[in-house]
């Protein structure tokens, strides 16, 4: 049944799922709304160099894609809309969002609301974020140029990280609290044929020192017990994600925090559908997000002509 | 286990699917090899304009799209090669892949083989295909605003696909063979309810007839006989898709002869992955193949490194 004074779907998040699931909802003909709390975009806004997208076979900057994808969404006439997401609640057979402009009404919830990079939480990284802690090597890395920085964390994310900075900072020290990367061996072996690029195994960082700007890591390692200092201009940080679910309280199935779904992208709770890096999935890349976001938007659909 | 006398992963299909899969092994540093049948690009190369595809706002030409995949896997490394595969069998804990070209042994397989839309196989078919002539309405319907369309066929996908219309073009005409629906009676319930929907019965087409576009439908009534012409600017064919699954023989559980396959995409083989319109899915679309293909990829990746 389609709402009476609302939308007939919100899309939560204006980056690569929300702007898809909200354009196909649009070619499914529906009253759709997208909300993004900041600038449009997403995580894809802050990537240098994208290369796995298909369709771009001589890559594409992350900035330069994610303004495409909201091109093509306020094409389909749903630009996203600035609102900050408060709170989900039921009403009747439909769904009210509290948001920082007001509440709305939908008959359909498709939260594409991302994920942000999670921190440390050691003594200086709230202090000198921005005056040398980032998260972010293509937005700050710039700053670093000829400089000595390191890179916290062995994922996929940290090794793309140091390699972006190995093209501009004078020596990366990449700090890893085990004795191997989960990083793709193909990323992995491009970091190892990289002269600048040195590893710290087992280690830890407890403090990050600095007055005006960073100048030093406090490093545990946690095989010697030994504690021991780090000479650095930059630190950044990339151990992981955390979720933009807190908004929604109890409200849905939630694992480490990411929203549960099936395979039709149906969440815990009935017109509620999830996509992208929110959603509880083992990938997250853009090539899943647009993915996701078009079986939500079906799903929408569906629940809608019930 | 690596294979020892062959590739880590063999895909099947050069398509979007075939090409994303192909791409994302290769960044897992497989040792891969991308075969098609005859020329890349898939279902995609048969679109005349696709603007659901994120990242094109202004649309893009399906052979365009299918070109500059294919030679984005080609940047990788891994350009298709010409070869039909003709059959697949176990072959140790790898597996043995005859095709025309010869024989492959791999350690995992990623089919992404692809389907294609029964046709009606009348005149004007082929010669109006993407002119008026459509097996999607997901993928065209837009297109049709405003406009009169029939769509053919009597299942859930017509009737889906009536309904996707109903909400776009002004009257949709449903044609079936019979004097009663095969879809599900909810379906079927919501397009008796729509008012534009309106049915032909007993009917089949036996000409597309049009000079650029579409203009009109010969029909033939099978009940009473009598032939007739129904203007239409669209048809839209949904008679079923064909997947090219048939040379598998009865080496994985199939569903109407698509590929079963869980969330990671693995089949009821271990080591076989599939991925995009060849896998038994609710929705075929560039984005869910782009999406099943990525995590293809892992999965083969996975099974490998064990």
């Amino acid at each position: 049944m389609l709402a009476k004074n609302g939308k007939d779907t919100i899309v939560v998040g204006g980056g690569v799922a929300g702007c898809t699931a909200a354009l196909y909802a649009k070619r499914y003909n529906l009253d759709v709304l997208l909300l993004e709390k900041t600038a449009p975009g997403g995580q894809v806004a802050t990537a240098a160099r994208i290369e796995n997208y298909p369709g771009f076979p001589d890559g594409i900057s992350g900035p330069e894609l994610a303004e495409r994808i909201r091109q093509q969404a306020e094409n389909y006439g749903v630009p996203p809309q600035l609102a900050e997401v408060t709170g989900l609640e039921a009403h009747g057979d439909d769904w009210l969002l509290h948001t920082s402009q007001g509440d709305y009404v939908a008959a359909t919830i498709i939260i594409a609301a991302g994920a942000h990079p999670r921190s440390l939480e050691v003594p200086g990284e709230e202090e000198l974020r921005g005056a040398g802690v980032s998260y972010c090597a293509t937005c700050d890395g710039f700053f670093f140029k000829d400089e000595t920085v390191a890179v916290v964390g062995g994922g996929d994310a940290a090794i793309e990280e140091a390699l972006y900075l190995s093209q501009l900072a004078a020596r990366i020290y990449v700090i890893h609290r085990r004795d191997e990367l989960r990083a793709q061996p193909y990323l992995q072996q491009q970091a190892f044929d990289q002269p600048n690029i040195q590893f710290i195994w087992d280690s830890v960082v407890t403090r990050i020192i600095g007055d005006e700007q960073v100048q030093a890591l406090e490093l545990h390692n946690k095989v010697s017990g030994e504690d021991s200092r780090l000479e650095v201009q930059g630190v950044f940080i990339a151990i992981g994600y955390v979720p933009a679910t807190k908004w929604l309280g109890e409200l849905l199935e939630l694992r480490n925090g990411f929203i549960v779904t099936d395979q039709l992208m149906r969440t815990s709770q009935p017109g509620i559908f999830a996509a992208g890096d929110v959603r509880d999935t083992p990938l997250r890349q853009i090539t899943t997000a647009v993915g996701d976001a078009t079986i939500a938007a079906r799903s929408a659909h569906r629940h809608i002509i019930g």
